[in-house]
């Protein structure tokens, strides 16, 4: 096990109704915020409707900016910096998803710097402040509701790129499953991969004596591979909701990577293909974790052999980890075509073109990846081999 | 699942050497500390003179104060807050297991109350302030360094009670396993059993579809049960003494309670047994736990059958979930035997004399556990099953 520093601060309020706990919440920290979301599903659904009686029975005000897409723009983030100096705002709320709070947390960091926010993405400055964050859920995927992380997408040269800091973990977020009753399947499939893959980075890992944190990664995908069908036979099931949305959280909270080094090449892969792509991430990472499973199982079939067994119930050759390491890896492939999702770039009409360009700006600021430190000629190969 | 609000925001800092980084955490809050500990183990170890070198080296200024017992009293807590009123101090650092956290924690909501520190702990007063608390850890246990709660004997008349609130949870906690080597065997078991009963407390649930924190919690009774073992074979295996470190804070961190109702009757059970007859808290629990297990599964064989199955391989009798049930209680006594602890009142040498008396005391506030309410009568019965 590796030393660690493991604090993860954010306010979870989880279940039936807690929207209505907004405006409480938000008081506590002031009263005038920028109310954050994307498109009209929020307003369809009533969240929005919610959201804002909430704020005005605490007697908080707020300026509102929508419109944020999946894969989030800088444009966009520049824009609420703006606002908020203009307004004088000084708490982003974010309504939505990953995409959402990952943009809330861009103009989090834009307001009180005096340059270009973008420079922070591009590893230029180094984030010192950042307003307060709160969050609505309504996508189990992302985990950005307590995370370090935002990620955000250049428009000009398609570049994605990301930053990480304790100063932009939301202060709190609020979980309703009733919320996802609405998420279209194909959604709910991609927020599943995500919240595996966010466990499967760290799972992979070359750290050896790490049980407690290898069975709790083992626990959250076997949850998340229990329910996701379950969600998607029937929309509304509660517990099914519950469940991925909880286990979408623990996932990314850190917790199930403490005393461990993740891998997150997966990561780095996929964001080059939604990058240009305009993928949804979910399903790009659907993509792209079987194939670096398959490129790198053999730096350590006994962990893939663990991950098959333990996770997938393959029953363990002992004569042939191989096998059992690569049954494991099937095992994943079968599980995200079964939720209806691609598997491979051709899935996606994604053909061989610009595969190196990728593979050379996913490796522009050097190798990637742990497990296996890849390459730009390993990552092309990743690539082909999702083909 | 129930709605829950969950937050553990205590900084963890795991691993070698990490106490030298003492003096460097303390030094954000203050330069003045009550330095809090029990006897000499931690001069033996030459633990005391690391801590106190980090604190001078961060320009730290302290005052001592030693002494804490197992079970601690609320008479040095008193002392405590005379202490911290004469020299002005407003942080509690304390180096130690439990107790010594316990102890800490009822001095430092002492301190700012006019009134005596006990009515806290009888619920004649509410805490509404407390001093910030930093903790280096030797005892993986209780899990009181991320833990709201506080346990403390009255020498007069034998009471041990608790408080519990948010206000005490320790700003940070420094986990270095090398710190445990030095652990005697009894004392490592008790610190297994009580991280166990932790985890056991709120595994065993009349809440339905709480999958995911099933798993989490099967995962870290599973961890435990591998590990304690090996650290009784080689008290210097880091790899064991990291994974128990680890387990028990995550065992006691909410996490694992997220969504569930625990129980909370062994402990309760227990603290009688504690607070007349001084005997080590895990040990009580040990004898406790299973005459709870036998005397209340038949409220939900299932839970006990899945308990017995997952997190002690019993192959399931589905034919007689019953026996399967019985079969994982007899799997926690064996165990318990396994590594040394008493399973009955009568190894502790305790008999019948004052039953009565501690199952009245134990309900003296109405009936206590959730998966089954029990009275007087049926915490009698459940001392008896213990004898």
């Amino acid at each position: 096990m590796e030393n660690f520093v493991f604090q993860n601060p954010t306010k979870i309020i989880f279940g039936r109704d807690t929207e209505r706990q907004v405006g409480m919440e938000v008081k506590q920290y002031t009263d005038r915020v920028l109310l954050h979301y994307g498109g009209g599903s929020i307003k369809k659904s009533g969240l929005y409707d919610r959201v804002v009686a909430s704020l005005k029975e605490a007697g908080v005000d707020f300026v509102e900016l929508s419109g944020v897409q999946p894969n989030p723009r800088i444009g966009l983030i520049r824009e609420g910096v703006e606002l908020c100096r203009k307004h004088g705002i000084r708490f982003i709320l974010a309504v939505g998803g990953g995409s959402v709070i990952d943009s809330a947390k861009g103009i989090a960091v834009g307001v009180p710097y005096e340059g270009d926010v973008w420079d922070f993405y591009l590893q230029k400055a180094v984030v010192k402040q950042a307003l307060p964050v709160g969050v609505v859920l309504t996508i189990p995927a992302a985990g950005s509701e307590t995370s370090p992380a935002s990620v955000v997408t250049n428009e000009e040269g398609a570049l994605k790129r990301d930053i990480g800091t304790d100063l932009i973990r939301p202060k709190f977020a609020i979980l309703n499953p009733e919320l996802t009753f609405t998420l279209p399947p194909y959604q709910t499939a991609c927020g599943a991969a995500d919240i595996m893959a966010h466990v499967m980075e760290r799972y992979f890992t070359r750290v050896k004596e790490t049980d407690l944190t290898d069975r709790l990664c083992e626990s959250t995908l076997r949850t998340v591979i229990k329910y996701t069908p379950l969600a998607l036979q029937n929309p509304t099931d509660y517990a099914a909701r519950a469940e991925l949305m909880w286990a979408s959280t623990v996932a990314h909270s850190d917790l199930l990577g403490t005393g461990r080094i993740g891998d997150w090449a997966s990561h780095m892969i996929e964001h080059e293909l939604s990058g240009i792509y305009d993928v949804a991430h979910g399903a790009g990472l659907a993509v792209v974790f079987p194939a670096w499973m398959q490129y790198v199982y053999q730096e350590d079939v006994r962990v893939f052999a663990k991950f098959a067994t333990r996770v997938w119930g393959v029953e363990p050759d002992f004569a042939d980890l191989e096998s059992t390491a690569l049954a494991g890896i099937e095992r994943v492939k079968d599980f995200f075509r079964s939720i209806g999702l691609p598997v491979t770039l051709t899935e996606l009409k994604i053909g061989t073109d610009r595969l190196e360009e990728m593979a050379a700006k996913c490796t522009e600021r050097g190798p990637v990846g742990n497990f296996k430190r890849l390459d730009r000629e390993d990552v092309h190969r990743i690539y082909r081999l999702a083909l």
